[in-house]
């Protein structure tokens, strides 16, 4: 069965969309720990981040780090974390996350943001990144 | 004044050391959010992973991928987690953690390991990392 980030690729499911080139798609997750907290994802549906090869594998870190500067342009906050854990959704993905304290690396507090906030982020995040 | 990391690559500080090229250097975190957690580490000293120019980032993660690669092999896990964050010692440093459960990711939970523990599982980890 597709992994609902193949979904989103695909179309069936809609995201708040910061980014994508060939290879690859960065959105808004729709939990984030912090306003602004990305993910970036391969469009091949590969499970684990050991398991791409080593050019994808640094395709995938190049892609991350281009809308990462972007996110730290577009979003106030102390520094932008970088987490890959993947116990969730069988899919690689890059958590990209504005942090402003310790809290927001933790996965354990999630912002509640509405539909008009997410869409002002995405698209603010998106326009500071020029380069894809 | 240098940053902790700068002190044990500098040899003035003991480390229980995985790895190391010309230009980084692994070895365990000492507060470790599970048995086998890994830092990897550029030896020039720099705070923010967005404020490394393209190359030496993707040097950083070319060789996070390869200490990564040799920790699964050589640690008991569902997979191995990475994560940057930064908001303790501001020099880079890549969190390479074998995943058992969200637990291990979430940087609450501590493992006690003795001396003995940590030193046999710096050796397994370093042995099966052929390449560096």
């Amino acid at each position: 069965m597709a992994s609902i980030f193949t979904k989103i690729i695909q179309g069936e499911i809609p995201c708040y969309k910061i980014a994508e080139d060939k290879a690859h798609i960065a959105f808004l997750d729709i939990q984030p720990n912090a306003p602004g907290h990305t993910l970036c994802v391969p469009k091949q549906e590969i499970d684990k981040l050991l398991d791409m090869d080593a050019a994808a594998y640094a395709a995938l870190m190049a892609f991350s780090r281009e809308v990462a500067l972007g996110l730290r342009q577009a979003v106030d906050c102390q520094r932008v974390g970088m987490s890959i854990i993947g116990l969730e959704v069988p899919h690689v993905h890059v958590h990209l996350i504005p942090l402003r304290s310790m809290q927001d690396a933790t996965f354990q507090h999630k912002e509640a943001l509405d539909k008009e906030e997410m869409q002002a982020l995405a698209r603010r995040i998106a326009a500071a990144i020029p380069s894809l």
